[in-house]
């Protein structure tokens, strides 16, 4: 679910920003999965020493520390974010047949579907057995609905390839259940554990989904002007695939490319040529810089969110985190 | 997850038995989905479509109502049971590549494995969507109990496909994690929502575990001599697979037979010669009659732990369902 933003996240460089709580959470998940038992404990270390930047783990802990003090719950929250995150992620590597995950085979290719399946499905119940077990009701609402959204998207974006006609707004319905809205989740779980009020909630939340929106559309830029170095997948690779995401949709409201870019996609013809073509057009037509706009507005507003809310350390490390967003935009 | 049990659960017929609540159950179960959008929402009406036993929301049902009377809570955990098992099935047929559920085609047959391993999720959610929003706590730490030794029964079982030297401790191990323990936390999931408690709580737990092992130790010898019609697979399809049941442990133990089947196990030569030779070994030295047996030794133990709870309609029920497995047994 959301693979391509999965990997957007983990190339942002968390140099500059010390977060806090990350030792923490890599303890905690360690120790969650440390009853797994035979082939099922050596899927569980393969995928916990991929390692990964915990993104969704530390906005939960983060938000969290927002309203309130550390606490043994908040910890739980932000753990059982990462469990669903890493289900989510063996379960994609399935759809997509991927043989690589953070520069790791990836569990399918080396356990087989089957057990990647199974390993999925054992990760998610380890999720709702920590909030189970912690009372986390309210994360586990939202955990809920994440997932449920998640799986939603990924089958909307599905019935949408190759589809020209598909809207901006059925995008960002897309882009929004299978990335953002799991981020905003995130958020509320932390601040539902610190007990943050119902304003706070949808503040903090609404921080989370901008964030996921501007993630989301800054990979799929990245998918037409990345460096492969960078973003660890060969150009244009979700074209090939059908997704259509906001470069083309906006190309295609350009009358002097909307009949080429249509038929392009339509009749998949994403030769080489076309694709160079592609982005050389998409640059010159100033779409690029157009999307990177975008994008900029919802970390904008993510930030904007965050005065809203208690000034303290934490929200200073979340607005530091929309930053580090804005700087790849830049 | 346990595919062969869940066919045989399929299998019992319940005509004798108009189960209290199977009514009120579908309709749930077809609210609970009624939200799924766009492919989701075909996949969701397919596997409904199919219908079921309906053993496991049976089972919460009515070991709840042993306790205290009809409530809406009973009824969701009794929706969540089965919406797990649900999503264990579609899950099942990517790992097993099932072409056939239920006489209808697999969700990964129709929908391919991409939409299967999403729907199940999608399933997985629902459920722990319906215990959290109704505060089901005890029930959700029960379901993910089951999960999580469903997973790693299925795993361990794969460990130990054609392994001759497998003991009745661990093929009790893998039916207990993979099918039985299912069936506990089902019974208990029920008696917890109508505040049993904790010796009444361990009791229906030991009669569904007890009726969990006689099901799956039925299934594994109707796999060696059950009529196709009645099983819905070829015969031997489970040896054949390297899954070695419990008539299987017991022949090895016959010194006249022992290094013959060893040796057809190891070298995996399950020609119809051997096959058919097997059985008639199994039926000539009274293993499957031992099998039955050892069945009817559970169904009596899952009887007996009825005895020790309130005496009302839906014991009794409880204690005709058991029946109905050892109408089978003889």
């Amino acid at each position: 679910m959301g693979i391509s933003t999965k990997e957007g996240l983990q190339r942002i460089k968390f140099s500059s920003v010390d977060f806090i709580g990350i030792e923490e959470i890599e303890k905690e998940l360690n120790h969650s999965l440390e009853d797994a038992k035979d082939v099922m404990k050596e899927m569980c270390q393969h995928i916990l020493s991929a390692g990964g930047k915990r993104v969704r783990p530390l906005l939960v802990l983060n938000s969290g520390l927002v309203f309130s003090g550390q606490t043994s719950q908040l910890l739980q929250a932000a753990t059982a974010a990462e469990l669903i995150h890493m289900a989510s992620l063996v379960h994609d590597d399935i759809i997509d047949n991927s043989d690589l995950r953070r520069n790791k085979p990836s569990i399918n290719k080396v356990w087989g579907t089957h057990f990647a399946v199974l390993c999925g499905d054992y990760l998610f119940s380890k999720a709702f057995g920590i909030l189970s077990r912690n009372r986390l009701i309210a994360s586990m609402d939202l955990m809920v609905e994440a997932i449920q959204n998640m799986c939603q998207g990924e089958i909307i974006q599905a019935g949408e390839r190759f589809n020209h006609e598909i809207s901006i707004d059925r995008y960002y319905e897309i882009i929004g259940m299978k990335t953002a809205i799991f981020l905003q989740c995130c958020c509320k779980s932390g601040a539902a554990v610190s007990e943050a009020n119902s304003f706070q909630l949808q503040m903090i939340g609404e921080y989370g989904l901008n964030l996921g929106y501007a993630f989301q559309i800054i990979d799929d830029i990245l998918d037409f002007c990345g460096r492969v170095e960078t973003t660890g997948k060969p150009k244009c690779e979700d074209v090939r695939q059908g997704n259509i995401t906001l470069p083309l949709i906006l190309l295609m409201k350009d009358p002097a490319y909307s009949a080429w870019v249509t038929e392009t996609i339509h009749n998949r013809e994403f030769s080489e040529e076309t694709l160079a073509e592609v982005i050389f057009v998409l640059n010159d037509k100033g779409i690029i810089k157009e999307c990177f706009h975008i994008a900029a507005k919802h970390i904008l507003k993510a930030k904007e969110c965050l005065t809203l809310l208690p000034q303290n350390a934490y929200t200073q490390l979340l607005d530091e985190l929309a930053d580090m967003l804005q700087a790849r935009v830049n």
